[in-house]
């Protein structure tokens, strides 16, 4: 059982973790450094507990502890309670859901382990906006991927922005993060993968016939950076290059709406 | 041809259209008492005007006159050149890609015009998330959709976040705000469209089987907002109920995704 600790000074150090959540390049430092990433509103708190993330420590105001109640029932970890105003104090906003939790990293999945498990996955590449990051997880977690891979420059899954978008998809739908950019299409190539390169490309093939083909038993998604799309190397390497056909004159859809449109188009045949 | 003013006073009057633009509710009563709307970024700025919005102003640093210069051209507006640093004291933040431009909005076309001339409409009820409206916008132009139908309360696809995320499809994809919640769906039955109803209910039909089946000529695809989805008055009132189907266990998709995936099955067929 979670022990519950009144707190009233902004400034105390057992709530460093929770100190400055818009500073996203102080957060960056401090997470890697420490470890640790903050689930932030009831129903994330509750799924990175129910996905096996062990939690630091709790950080809400009194109202939220009823919510909770059954989850903090499952864990040691400290309950700090404050007012509104105060976790401000803490924090620098306002927490529209008013519970915060900060948990311990689990250790990274390699590229090769996520795949063994996989059949369909989203390759990103160089997605830097933590928005796009997570709403790739959700789809691709909502339409039956299996996984996400990560390029080595993609923003990082467990930032508390991510995480929200995601809706806490990125606590149980596995992802890796390359390690080599280089050698990625022959390394899929090599494990019996069919890669597939999101473009715009005047000669790509439209996104219906090659959904409608044969891909064969493992296909992989790569889409790309918001402002250049896939990158020339990433683009060439792949199997088959696709594009969503779009209306005379627009320019392309958002990564994130390009991603949710071939999730739905290549997964995996559902049932029911 | 544009007149080039130099201002260095961020409390110059002239720049009064631009003031605290990351102040959400004091933007929105300014822009409506004085009929004008803010596009950011070059390439927004530049469709603004391409698509035929009259300029009443614009607020830029010296480096971005160049690339803008064919525009500027074809305007009498006053072009306020200052540092980056001085716009940053009007606008309260660091205006990434440069210049900016107030310009005038024009009368709302009712829903019966923007219905007459369409056959693909997607309409949001209670989006109040100006990045969702934006990216309900793009992926409804780029996959072939002929406009936009909002509810009442959506908000405003005019504001400059909106528009950012729309890529300035907001400037030439129709839309129309729905004056009468409750008779809407009557409304459009009347006028002989078939309204799909996007939802999570149990007895709704799959998004696959319904784009195969005959929908008819003129085909409504509703969406609903963030939290609650759509309401169970315009649900009930559709012809029929969609679901995309979700892997187990997966709430939703986020509703920019799932508007993305609706428009690209029940787009019109497209040719090439």
């Amino acid at each position: 059982m979670a022990e519950i600790v009144e707190v009233t000074d902004p400034s105390d150090p057992r709530l460093r973790d929770y100190v400055d959540l818009r500073d996203v390049q102080l957060r960056k430092l401090l997470e890697s450094e420490r470890g640790v990433f903050i689930a932030e509103g009831e129903k994330v708190v509750r799924r990175a507990l129910e996905s096996g993330h062990q939690a630091r420590s709790f950080l809400m105001a009194p109202r939220w502890l009823d919510a909770l109640s059954d989850v903090l029932a499952t864990t040691d970890a400290p309950v700090y309670v404050m007012s509104e105003a105060a976790i401000e104090g803490v924090t620098g906003f306002h927490v529209h859901r008013g519970a915060l939790a900060s948990l311990d990293r689990r250790p990274l999945m390699s590229v090769e382990e996520v795949l063994a498990g996989a059949r369909r996955v989203v390759v990103a590449e160089d997605l830097v906006d933590h928005t796009n990051i997570g709403a790739v997880f959700r789809s691709a977690a909502a339409l039956g991927f299996d996984a996400v891979i990560l390029s080595p420059r993609c923003a990082d899954p467990l930032y508390r922005r991510a995480i929200k978008v995601a809706m806490g998809s990125v606590f149980w739908l596995p992802y890796a993060r390359v390690d080599d950019w280089y050698a990625f299409p022959d390394l899929l190539r090599g494990l019996g993968w069919t890669s597939l390169a999101m473009t715009l490309a005047e000669d790509a093939r439209d996104l219906r016939e090659v959904a409608a083909s044969n891909l064969g038993d493992k296909v992989a998604v790569m889409v790309g950076s918001e402002g250049d799309g896939l990158s020339p190397h990433w683009t060439r390497s792949a199997d088959v290059r696709v594009t969503v056909p779009m209306a005379a004159g627009i320019d392309s859809l958002n990564v994130a709406a390009a991603t949710a449109v071939a999730c739905w188009a290549l997964g995996a045949p559902r049932s029911g």
